[in-house]
C-alpha cells in the first residue's frame, strides 16, 4: 500500500517542505504504508537552496497519482492545482491554509485548515498536539517554509502563530532567522537563467470564478526593473498561454520582497478587472501595486470579487 | 457583530448539540461577537428529550444567515444542506465529520474534519487541545450526540475516538451510558404523531452525483412494520417530492436501531441503482438491507458510486 503526499503544481517552498514534513509525521503517527513525499513540478531556486543547506533529498517528481492507494494533500486543496487524475484518487487527509474550492471527496476524511501564513505552521501544531518531537533537520525545513511564505514575517498573510512556530523551530534548528532567511530569500530571486515561459511557470495558479478563467503568476525579486527588461517577450509568452488555455485574464506579478511592493503585467479580455480591483490605471499593460505581496490575501480575493 | 453557528437542515441531535457546544467553545476561545447557536429546522423527539433532560434552551430557529457577520458550520459543509443564502455569507470555521462536497469559500478559514462518528467527538478534542474545561451540562449534551450518531456505539461509523470521548464525557456528566442512551434513543423513535410528509423530513438529505439528484431520508424505530402500516401514503408523499424537486431517486430508509437492520422504500426513475448497489431486488418498492444503519457510511457512498 502506498501513500503519496503532494503539494500543489508549480511547487513553492511550502509545498515541498510540507510534503517532506508530513511524510515524517505520518510515519510517527503509525501509518504503515510506504509513504512517498511527492512534488508536481520542478524545484525553484529557493527550495533548491534549502534542500542543499539541510542535505535533504527532494520529494519524488510525479505527474499522476494513479499508483497511490491513498493521497494526502498539503498546501492546497483545489483539484485545479493538484495532479491531473486527483479526482479519482482516495484523498485521506488534507493539511492546508488556503480557501476551499474545487475540492470534493466521496468519503469522510481528515481535513485541517487554518487561516495562517504557512502550511508548516499547522504541521508544527500537529506535531505538538500529537507529542511528536521535531529533529533539527525537520525544524529547519519547516522554518524555511514559514520564512518563504511570510517573506520573513513581512507578508500580510503572516499571523502570530507563524511567528511563534518559527521562533520555536529556529531554536530547535539552531538557526539565526534573519541572516539565514535573507540568504534563502535572495537565493530564490535569481531569475537570470529563466526563459519567459519558465518565468511564468515558477509559481503560477489558475482560478475560475463567475464563469471566467484567470491565471495569476508571481515571482519574487530584489529588482523589479531587471525582470521587466524582457517585458515584451514575457508578454508574448503570456499571450500564447491566454490563447492555448482560453484565459480571460493573465496577471504576472513581480514582487519586490525587500520593499514589499509589486508590479504586474496584465493581459486578457478581462484586464480591466485589475483596474477596478485596485483603482489603478493600466499603462503599457503594467500596473504598480504598492504594498501588495500576497497573492492569496491581496490578489485572488480582489480579482475574484471583481471578475 | 454577530456569529451564527448552525448545523444542517432537518437537524438531528448532533447538529443541535454541536451548535450549542461550539457556541460555548467560541466564547471560551475569546470570540467577542454576539454568538448565536442556531438550527435550520424543527427539533426531533430525541433532541427534545435531551434538551428537556439537561434543561437547556434550543438553538434559535433561523431560515437565513443574512444577519450574521460570520457563520460557523457544524456537522455539515455542503451548501445544499445549509441555509439557503449560505453561499453569500462569510464562513469563518467548519467543524464536521462528513465528506466535503458543494462547499467553497473565497477566503482561507479554520476547517477541521475527521472521519469519526460524531461532530461532538471532534469538539471534545478541541476542548482538550485548548485546555478548556467541560461542565456537567455540556458533557451531557456532547455524550448524547455521540450516543445518537453511533446508535450506542453499534453503528459502523463509530470509531475508538467516539467511544473514548463518550466514556470521558459520561464521567464528567455522571451518567450511565447504557440506561440513559436507551431511554434517549427510544424517545426518538415514537413516530406515531407524524404525517407522511413530516416523516420524510425528520432526517432527510439531498445529494447530487453524476448529473443525478437523489434524496435519502432516514427514520429510526424499534418496529419497522409499524412505520410501514402507512406505506401507500408515504409513497404518495415521496412521489410528490420527486415531482416537485425533480428527483431521480428517493430512498426512505427505516432503521431498526435495536436489531441494526433497515428497510427502505425506493422510488424514482433511478430506483434500480439501489438494486445494483446492494445486489437486492426491489419488491413492491421495498428492499431489506441487513446490517445497514448508517446513511453516511453504508448508503451515500454506495448510491453515489452506482448512480
Amino acid at each position: 500500500m502506498k501513500t503519496f503526499i503532494t503539494g500543489h503544481k508549480c511547487p513553492d517552498t511550502d509545498s515541498v517542505m510540507s510534503a517532506l514534513v508530513m511524510a515524517n509525521l505520518e510515519k510517527n503517527l503509525g501509518n504503515t504504508n510506504e509513504i512517498i513525499p511527492c512534488r508536481l513540478g520542478n524545484l525553484n531556486k529557493e527550495t533548491e537552496y534549502i534542500l542543499n543547506y539541510f542535505k535533504v533529498d527532494a520529494p519524488k517528481l510525479i505527474d499522476s497519482v494513479k499508483d497511490a492507494d491513498e493521497v494526502i494533500l498539503v498546501d492546497h486543496n483545489s483539484f485545479l492545482e493538484s495532479a491531473p487524475d486527483i479526482s479519482s484518487a482516495k484523498i485521506s487527509k488534507v493539511v492546508d491554509h488556503h480557501r476551499i474550492a474545487n475540492f470534493e471527496t466521496t468519503e469522510p476524511l481528515f481535513y485541517i485548515a487554518e487561516p495562517v501564513g504557512c502550511t508548516c505552521t499547522i504541521l508544527y501544531e500537529l506535531y505538538m498536539m500529537n507529542n511528536i518531537s521535531i529533529d533539527k533537520t525537520y525544524a529547519g525545513l519547516m522554518l524555511s517554509a514559514i520564512i518563504s511564505d511570510s517573506l520573513l514575517f513581512k507578508s500580510p498573510t503572516c499571523t502570530p502563530k507563524d511567528i511563534e512556530a518559527a521562533t520555536e523551530l529556529a531554536k530547535i534548528a539552531n538557526i539565526d532567522i534573519n541572516s539565514y532567511g535573507l540568504d534563502m530569500l535572495k537565493a530564490g530571486t535569481d531569475l537570470s537563467s529563466f526563459t519567459p515561459e519558465e518565468l511564468l511557470n515558477i509559481d503560477s495558479k489558475e482560478f475560475n470564478a463567475n464563469g471566467a478563467k484567470f491565471q495569476i503568476a508571481q515571482v519574487s525579486t530584489v529588482d523589479i526593473d531587471e525582470v521587466l527588461k524582457n517585458k515584451s517577450e514575457i508578454e508574448k509568452a503570456m499571450n500564447n498561454s491566454i490563447s492555448s488555455n482560453s484565459l480571460d485574464l493573465f496577471m504576472f506579478t513581480i514582487t519586490d520582497i525587500l520593499n514589499c511592493n509589486s508590479k504586474a503585467i496584465v493581459l486578457g479580455n478581462k484586464a480591466s478587472v485589475v483596474e477596478k480591483a485596485y483603482n489603478v490605471t493600466i499603462k503599457d499593460n503594467l500596473v504598480f501595486l504598492p504594498g501588495v505581496v500576497s497573492r492569496k490575501k491581496q490578489i485572488v480575493p480582489q480579482i475574484t470579487e471583481n471578475i
